[in-house]
């Protein structure tokens, strides 16, 4: 995606709109998502139980990195979890607004914030970004799942534009047009979060070349038992239980 | 509409005026608008029943989006509702300020706030973003309807450039100048919620291709009794119920 | 009005003179009244009365527009009005900031504001658009008319240069030209506002091709009496009366 | 004056030296002031009097204009007038500076302000539109004229720069060199206010094309009695007794 | 690593994306990292004892500067260290906002700030210099490294991106390909400071040309005694007892 | 001195270096300060008295206009003068600084500010304008000269960057380099205030072209009386006396 | 040093890196600092004392130009100087910042500020010029020197990018690296301040092509005595005794 020099005129101000109406700056925030590793949030509901799973992939830039740092799922509040694709550190900005607006909505309404509405004060923030100059877009998507005071879950996508977007089940970052097509062909809600997380490593592994590689990866759940990160343990498990890992690596990981 | 030389000299920034006194980044904010999907208000008023009704199309990026979240109606106070066209962040924000307006004259005059003030209030705002450098002007309409302290129903549209305008019936976003076509022959007001929703529907309809899906649809009556949005089901029975959906979905939507 | 490049140099700040000494943006904004439709203001005075009246014609971008909602005309306070012509949104700022001034006044003195220093309040403001960087000049003017404590009419105009000029008689925005001649050759201030408001559409008319529609028109006399806005049924009457109103569509506006 | 290219790459940044340690911005500047229609202040003292008198042309846009409302003498304090040229709204704005620090100097020290230390009130306000960035400095002189606490008259004149400059006599505006050099020629200074007076409209007349028009036209004096405004019958008796009306049109003005 | 003409365009804006999504501003930032000499952190945990060691090489620019100066190691806490690489005034900065934030955690908490914890308030502020305009990225990474409140050892690296990684070895600045190469290769985590240090000190052998020289080097150890520097004598010592010194010179150095 | 193309790139600015090291916006307000007219102070010191001498000369525009209003030397407190070149509205805020900082000593320090600590506040107000954007450099130099409270003369330069300078003899303006050669060869510092004023005139008339005239010309002395204006009468006396006059005035002169 | 076009397209702004990863604004501002003239700072301790001192040399602009004014070496606190090269009133600035610096250190701990903390204290003001957007970097560097409380003396350099070096002996300013090379061949730090004052001195007319002037050249003394400047004619006479005057000179210089 290289602009001529038409399209130049207009996408280095994130205030101006061009001729057609488009805002350059917020669409090539959108390509700085697809460019990161992709993230899963899948929203399940059965007769006991209902809750958000979240999975994110990350790429170990050495043997020697903790694979732990390479963060992208979050605890935001007992009963919401976020996960993020694209630029880790403006991800990192927008959860803490997202943290920093969970602990004032308690406080203010003495309960805890609703999913579609802590979202929303997201996208609020995120979208004066884009409007008010002197500042670039968020270069992040994030997804905000969890569970409300009335026992329902909710999965939400904020976007650089500052658009809520509610879903069953998204991927986000990159890849993530593949992975979203194997979700609309599986997706049954009415499963549980190992039925949902299994959903997830299926459509990552579909979209990957070779097999999943559990290093870099993490899985969490937010249900009425409040927000559980998936050890690396159970995820490894899951991935060789389901036949997911590459085929040459199995039986060393097996081993371990 | 792709700019000349001559024009590109004076429409990247919002604070100043071209030659001939046009301001080009609220004309490319219009053009933001209309690459939206459409949105329509009808006011009605009969001997029992006076009110303003809200059509709102949105379009679904994947079957596994929550259609309710492509919000483009929202309920601003009890009497008043909005609908939006264009850049659903921008609009987004333009409803915080009429909902906080809402509020702000009810503490202090102790009543609703008029329709036509609260749409001058928020017009207000949106100029200022055409005037003042260092921010672009909002990309996205508004349809302010509802009901005065008189019981009076009223509709009022607020573009990019802050000025409000008075309808009886109006389309704004793409398409909207077929449609808005179709209302101009087709609207009587003495009827009532029921007949301007299916006015609506029949306008939507005409400048669609090939039938309406009530996916990603939404509706909204503002009357007498307050804010009420129309269900699912309700819409999608009004519009199977005046042969509007699509032929070869028909029977199957019947089914459900 | 097309800029050469030479002109181009300086036509784009509101804060930078040309060489020989003008500022281009100003220019500019008198150019964005001339594409707005027409205002009128004219000041009278006999033994038994004195006032000013205002005639303001507009455009409907539908027939389902409501009529009044082309609000050119506003009611400042009990004993000024003021209408406008350009960039509607602008002055419907410049509007709000002489009702502002008008209250400021009375709360600080104890008195009506007088007609000349409120405009005079209007311009400092406008001014300061000019010549502070970081926003554009106001695209609008207005007329300011009214009664002074001592009983005097005073009609005033507002340019965007904020310089402010007192007159009998005078048109502003599209066609101004054209229809200020007619006022020069007939205007006379001895009349009463029904000859003054008579004066003012023979003017309209005698500038427009085909005639008068009173849809999109709007009337307003500041007396002693007070602010009052004529009815679409007089000025309708009086537009029939007068002769003024297009041949072909004279007879249905009869029955009506 | 046009600017070449290498004139233009100094010339529209007001805080900015050019390479030979100009300021085109005030430059330019005082290139508005010769646009505009001249001003001329003449000082006078004899053994019974002392003063200041001011003399101000300006162009009526229509015969509907009032001219009293081409205001370009303004009463700053008791003993002290302004009269300006060039852009009208700026300065305005600077006798709005004039008044504030009458008065300021009035409660501070409980005397009227000095002519000079109002002068340079007045000079250091325009000198920072000169330097500091984000606005332009002001296209317009004013002409300070009064009386100090002693009774002595003095005049001074403001320009764009920042710079006072006191003066016998002075004149501002278009023509003002032409003006000037009749004052230059014909001055003495001990005379008294109706002899000032007649000196200026001598100067007024020899520098104009075929007489002057007493339309359009203002004077004040301020002398040992105050701020007083030479009434329109009076400026007009006294163009028509000098001889200085324009031959066609002298008679018709007699009757009026 | 010279910019072409297309990326230009975005390259020197803080606050724009190029439209494939990269901010630029901070790749070159990145660059200004690799053009410093290396720094190296190492954390190491065995039965005994656990701790992070630092390493950092610095060039002298003069036989009469005083090596201590080089100063690229920081004590940030009694129990928090912290070494740069990149630009080392721009280092000195975070390291103030490290003590800082250190210091505010202990007085609100009553506790030692933890690793991570620091380490993410660092790189908040970081990502604001690349988000905001008017100020550029950092041009420096640090390592933080220490010992948490339950004794575990952790070492993490701020990018001038704003992100945190956690690692169990890792080298910045210039040549860190190359050592981050031989850690990878010879790292063992089961080790104590000395063998932690030796490691460190090899792979900067390992990357030199020609061997290691004590002068412009410096050394610490956060364990749970605390931060201490290793000095001079014992760092020289283990170059010399570990032949790392360059051949022509270990002679000389051994009589000091 | 016009600018070649390499070296605008780097002029336009006053807050970025050249890759040469130089700030050419503050040398561009040197060359501001030579488009002036002259200005010389000279210290004096023999055994009965002390003190500096200032001689400025300025040009009238007009016979008419006040020469006392040339003003170009200030007294700013009881024993400290300034004299001024260049940019007179720029020289006069420098003034104002300097008698707001004589007045802000007294009333810290209960005594007279001393000459060097004054004039260091100064040059320090100068150089913030050389490094901080916003604003261009000051285009004025100022002498400032006079007593210590140990009674010893003193009188320092400021120029346009910011750095004080002590002298014994110094012109500034144009023509200062030819008068500053004339100062070099004659200056003797053990004379009186009659001597320095004779040596500063026969400079002044040594650059000249034909010859001193008083008008437009100033004088001050600061001495232990403190500060004195010569009066025109003594200046022309004392420019007569030395025959500085021009040979065809000199008669007339005489007269007066 | 002429940028070619690749360069000119990062090195006007301070707040972005090249694509290299480098500061042009800082390197311009280094190449300010070598067109000053050189200044020197030694440390030197023995049994009996220990100090830094300051040479530095300025150029004259004229004959009747104080040489005392040309004042590099400043008094910072009773155990701290400083000496500066590069632009002077920057330098100012800058010591100014290091003398408020040292009064807040004593207020808060009671005790004199050590000079490293002072020398940190100032580096870090430096580095905020360097990145923060809207100035220029300080075109300064400055030698800290003094005594800390414990009676060791230091000598440090702050440059441009806001590093400090520490230094047993340094040059900084025009023809600095000649100076250093000799500093670096004879510098032994065990001698006391006459014979640092020596080596300075040798060292300055190495550089010098025929010999020292005494004028416009100063030195001082940090030691445990304070801050003492060698008076004029120590420094004549130490130049004299060294051989260092120039031949020409010499005899003439002796009768002084």
């Amino acid at each position: 995606m290289q602009g001529n020099s038409q399209q130049q005129a207009y996408d280095r101000g994130t205030n101006i709109f061009s001729p057609d109406g488009r805002l350059y700056q917020v669409e090539y925030a959108r390509e700085a998502i697809k460019r990161g590793s992709p993230s899963i949030g899948i929203r399940y509901e059965n007769d006991d139980d209902a809750g958000v799973v979240f999975v994110a992939s990350g790429r170990l830039r050495s043997s020697l990195q903790v694979a732990d740092s390479i963060e992208k799922i979050h605890k935001v509040d007992d009963h919401v979890g976020v996960a993020s694709a694209g630029h880790v550190a403006d991800a990192r900005q927008l959860v803490d607004v997202a943290r920093r607006q969970a602990q004032v909505e308690r406080l203010r309404f003495g309960e805890d914030a609703g999913i579609e509405a802590l979202t929303k004060e997201i996208t609020g923030y995120i979208q004066e970004y884009t409007q008010a100059g002197g500042a670039r877009p968020f270069g992040a998507a994030l997804l905000v799942g969890g569970i409300d005071e009335d026992g329902s879950p909710h999965l939400f996508e904020t976007d650089p534009s500052g658009t809520p977007y509610e879903w069953e089940a998204v991927a986000i970052g990159g890849n993530s047009e593949k992975i979203q097509g194997y979700l609309e062909a599986e997706y049954e809600g009415d499963t549980d979060a190992d039925g949902a997380l299994e959903l997830a490593l299926h459509a990552l592994e579909d979209a990957s070349e070779g097999g999943l590689e559990s290093e870099g990866m993490s899985a969490s759940i937010v249900s009425g038992d409040g927000f559980r990160s998936v050890s690396d343990a159970e995820l490894h498990e899951m991935i060789e239980g389901n036949g997911l890992a590459p085929d040459e690596e199995s039986d060393e990981d097996d081993e371990e």
